[in-house]
């Protein structure tokens, strides 16, 4: 089709793809969920519907967008790693991070119709997201990317919990709650709970302690080595049809976890179609 | 709040803050957008629902990013530019760009459900947008971006227009259609229309052949100098409650629309806050 | 010729190349210069013939890297400016630093060798520099990049010239004349340097005070409109013979150099060659 | 120091700091050598002469620019890597790649006063070069990048030596080897080379057919741990003194070379200084 006179300013665009070879995490953060939580009356200090609102948004992404092979969320906030020779977008950054946050949010909103009937969305209130793209070169610092966040998400919970318990039960005020805190170690976190309430952390849910982990149940994730056309729109129907696992484990400690998951994106990634 | 060991892979993040004074422009673009139309019965060549719909999630945008000034859509894309001394999110190009892109997103699926009452999304088949970051460092090439995007509405449409002409009243097949169409310049699909029709294309709905233009009503539109915290949530409601215009006017040839538009963006930009 | 299997490798470089339409500066500076200036005893606080020697670096920069049409020089730094719309390089910001800073060093040492006859370089402590590619959008920024690096000239040769006649006139130790000057403002040191020595600032030399600007006489720069492959060579040709003036004026405050310079590269500027 | 209210312009640089832990690779060309090889009459295909030069200089890098520990040279053009984990200019890619290229720009041109005493530098036609800096993320893909260099040697060497041949013993005029020479194969060449001259390539000079690998002496490069300032100097001075071995082995297939150069410089590694 004819193009215009005008189209020298498309020279204005950089190209911003990322380096071969390394795993891209794309990071998913809410905003201003603090606001949003409040408006929206969210349990404290974790509301389990809310969890599963994100977990099934993330599950939008896995499915729609290719070569997603892993993803991790805890709070409000998501990240998803892709396999190390994915070719989509040619590995352009804005179209990776725009396509999930995207891909995401659409999720959210839909999710959320189904998980709070009767807790409609307003429309001057909407949920919505940022993204980063961070490229890590090496297992070890994608693994260590992986327990800061879950290091994150244990900090924060026991935090929140020993927070809100002490106002929810304890019928301190949110200031003096949080004067109480100051300077505590986490021991001394768990001797609040325990002490004075009978809590023991060791018992809350994995899904807040931990975050969730999602993953492609094992055999249904199989790329066709060089594919053509009609094995490569099968694959992405099996994808579309696989199981996703949700897990709550410790993923700083757990090598076997590692070595099920990278040994499995390691098959995949050697015969990754160039899309 | 404590910090675990694991804090060092932050280091991996780049900074992308993007060039200071110049035009920052946020592409959105539909993904699949062609499938998207069948998949919903798009009226064609143009779904004024559609379209309406696109522009009530641009008139989100503006309402819930700070600094954009103005829009212009067609189709399935949107394009915003921001204050030129914006400082928001420090300018950082992946901020910008994920922020829009879901806020458009969400804003896109909230007005579908209003516009759309009978023809609700399917969860396996929600609209997604990608977009990038371009910066335009002077007005000419701002305006020429502008202009490049509203020769761009003008080519598709008057194609689009002649084609479904064909197939609808013309009863070819789209095969036949497009054969037809091949080398065909402008002059010779206005005659088509007309000579075998009777459609005068310049009688067509302006916003099918220009496309959509969002600007602030212009007096509602003014920063405060070095505001106050107060005065900075002062202008913000008043910018949520501003009206926002929809105009289908000519940008590539009418001076007087920008500078009517650039006279308020630098009057804005010397009192932008720093945010 | 044929390739090898491994050309693969080549997709790891990234495309730096930057935006168009913007004042490309690319500044050099010396690398331990401190050391250096020591190691060839360089006369305190200015040494003539090592500014000379700059001087002469930043000529051979400008008669052998295209598009140079402005380099402002203090100390041991050298600033150059490309053509608003010079595509030397498709302005790769590697390429137009590295041939910067390497033609630099080049004409730095060859220099060297015509002006300190009695003082050869060792082969161990040669002079040695890094560079950066800075964009600038719009004249205003260009100018106060000018001006800081103006103000910086002015300020430390204030201070150095005190320093230095304190500890040579004054006969105090580096220490001690360090310490009499912490907490002065400018007037405190043209104090110290009229009562107690006799010196009067102003009357010290425009270089040591201003710094150097390197400039093409006006008549000989112009490029041909389009120019054949016959047209450019002889382009190049005269500037290669074309003069270049040395000034030591104030750019800070001068509005008519300003007006001169960019006149000349206005009109040069719209008829770039494409290279 | 006072600044001045120019200073805001130190904003529109760029950081541009290389993701860690990738190998850094600088490599550094000779710009219109071919030019420079016809002005100062180098020997056709290879000018021994001109190829120590290059050696030298690469040498000087390795000795004045910390954590170089691997460089590969052929024709005009070399390449250098950095430890891992070096952290020299904060990895920042502009101080890396002016740093490398000036000091080898100084080191070729003080060479070449020692290696060329009858052939001085004309100082309007001096040696300059450019450079790039390139990440690779793991061992892998920097073996394939020196194989790709050390390939490229193969192959222009072959070329140019069965060129010059025929020029300079067949007495075919240049124009007429070039056709000769065209759709030949590797296997084609050295037959031409063997049966019309008698040649066999084989027998040909190693660095000319394999180019230059530069390596410190294995036990004199240790990096001492978490060095003091008195330790670092030592380390810096150690390095200054240790030998530089040059070879001209076979880089892609010798897996022991990797084995050793890598398993140096994993050690080194681990033990770099923060600098």
């Amino acid at each position: 089709m004819a193009n215009s006179k005008f189209e020298y300013v498309k020279l204005y665009e950089s190209d911003d793809r990322l380096l071969p070879r390394t795993y891209i995490v794309i990071r998913v953060d809410g905003r201003g969920f603090h606001q949003f939580s409040k408006k929206y009356d969210f349990e404290k200090p974790n509301d389990l519907n809310a969890l599963n609102c994100m977990n099934k948004a993330a599950e939008g992404v896995m499915r729609n967008v290719q070569d997603v092979f892993l993803a991790y969320g805890q709070s409000d906030e998501y990240s998803f790693v892709f396999l190390k020779d994915t070719n989509l977008f040619e590995r352009r950054a804005s179209k990776l991070m725009s396509t999930v946050v995207s891909t995401f949010t659409a999720n959210y909103i839909y999710a959320w119709s189904q998980l709070f009937p009767n807790n409609p969305l307003d429309g001057n209130f909407l949920p919505t997201f940022d993204s980063r793209a961070v490229m890590y070169p090496d297992v070890q610092s994608l693994k260590d990317y992986f327990s800061w966040r879950q290091a994150d998400c244990h900090i924060n919970n026991l935090y929140n919990t020993t927070f809100w318990t002490l106002v929810q039960k304890g019928q301190l005020t949110p200031h003096d709650a949080q004067t109480k805190l100051i300077g505590t170690l986490s021991a001394d976190k768990n001797e609040i709970l325990f002490t004075d309430f009978g809590i023991n952390y060791n018992n809350e849910p994995e899904m807040f302690k931990k975050g969730s982990i999602l993953r492609w149940e094992k055999l249904d994730h199989k790329y066709p080595k060089n594919p053509t056309k009609r094995q490569l729109d099968k694959y992405r129907k099996s994808v579309r049809d696989a199981k996703i696992n949700i897990l709550h484990c410790d993923i700083i400690k757990d090598e076997q976890f590692w070595n099920d998951v990278l040994a499995e994106e390691d098959t995949a990634a050697t015969t990754t179609p160039t899309s």
